[in-house]
């Protein structure tokens, strides 16, 4: 819908992967209309995962991300100075703490600044949807399946994290095997991504509730 | 009991937090039984969570784990070299291939050979526990609290990776808010976990099917 903002968190290492394809193809539709997109290509970036000292430091001391052994001590004594507590490390504590002083490193502030842009509406009304492919088959994701049902496995990032935070959840789009599937089955994969992209907007939220992921 | 192998993974950037003194009980209690302990302290070993090109490297070429941006184009080359198809990177295909040329990197193996020896008695008969502590209280991790039952959050690893690694699961032992606990309170956490060390090797696995997460 023009003049959405969407952003786009993507994890993948290879662009040419299938899951570099789904990427292209909603940024694809998604710029057919009128949306302004961002891509947050995790890996290409480098991201860093670890929740560690080095988020929490005064960006002003211009210290590398990647601090190199030999800069370890020297590094550490910046950061120590900028805690509140250098005795006794606690993240949640110091992270707020950086995020008051607005001292987070970069890299998280710079996500968060995406998040925060990615819609004109209050945060409450802000749409998420988890596109993903798994390497088992839908039998081995339905309720009697190897792996159990794929709703199982949903629930700590789709209620833990996103319900959570306050976003409306849509149906997750999972592309099932494509490792194993036939290249005309990615195709039809790629292509009902794409078809479901061209009437996202109409969709309503799941209910996200216990009951949609285990009351079924 | 004496003369088992015990791995413990610990992941916690405090030694003086709580989850601190739980994997010193844990160590403490079962090094008095007797037993081998080896820890894998995660944030001490600056433990590299991303899957990427690094982790399939021939590690006969000596790269440093923590490439330097100036090094990137450099060590690019030696990578692509040693990959099996350098024009598409696949990483479960890669680190197969590396697996089997035995050149998967060496933090990697390092945990994998510790996997391996921290028991006698074929994988299938390992067992594995997880101990945790969690944000919010016990109440809130019931089952109609705001988290939901915290067993639905335990099934992606617990099951989908433990159990279906081979693993017999032992209950999980849940030390709930800590942070917002009495020191009493948390004094009789850690007792209790210690405690229950003492008679572990007597334990039953839970039955790790859906209904011991989503059917009670």
């Amino acid at each position: 819908m023009a003049g959405k903002k969407v952003l786009i968190v993507y994890a993948h290492q290879e662009p040419r992967s299938f899951n570099g394809s789904l990427k292209k193809v909603a940024v694809e539709e998604l710029s057919k209309q009128g949306c302004a997109i961002t891509v947050s290509d995790l890996y290409a970036m480098d991201f860093e995962p670890r929740a560690t000292r080095k988020d929490v430091i005064d960006r002003d001391l211009h210290l590398p991300v990647v601090i190199k052994t030999e800069e370890v001590m020297c590094g550490a004594q910046h950061l120590i100075g900028a805690l509140s507590n250098p005795k006794f490390f606690n993240y949640g504590v110091e992270a707020y703490e950086a995020f008051k002083k607005r001292s987070l490193a970069s890299d998280i502030t710079d996500e968060q600044k995406k998040v925060q842009e990615a819609d004109l509406v209050i945060f409450q009304n802000k749409l998420a949807l988890l596109s993903l492919t798994t390497g088992g088959t839908a039998e081995m994701y339905g309720k009697t399946g190897v792996s159990g049902d794929f709703r199982y496995f949903l629930w700590p990032l789709q209620h833990g994290a996103l319900h959570f935070c306050g976003f409306k959840v849509l149906a997750p789009q999972i592309s099932f095997a494509p490792e194993i599937a036939s290249e005309e089955e990615r195709k039809a994969m790629v292509a009902s991504w794409a078809q479901r992209l061209k009437t996202i907007w109409e969709e309503e939220p799941i209910d996200c509730t216990p009951a949609w992921y285990f009351g079924h």
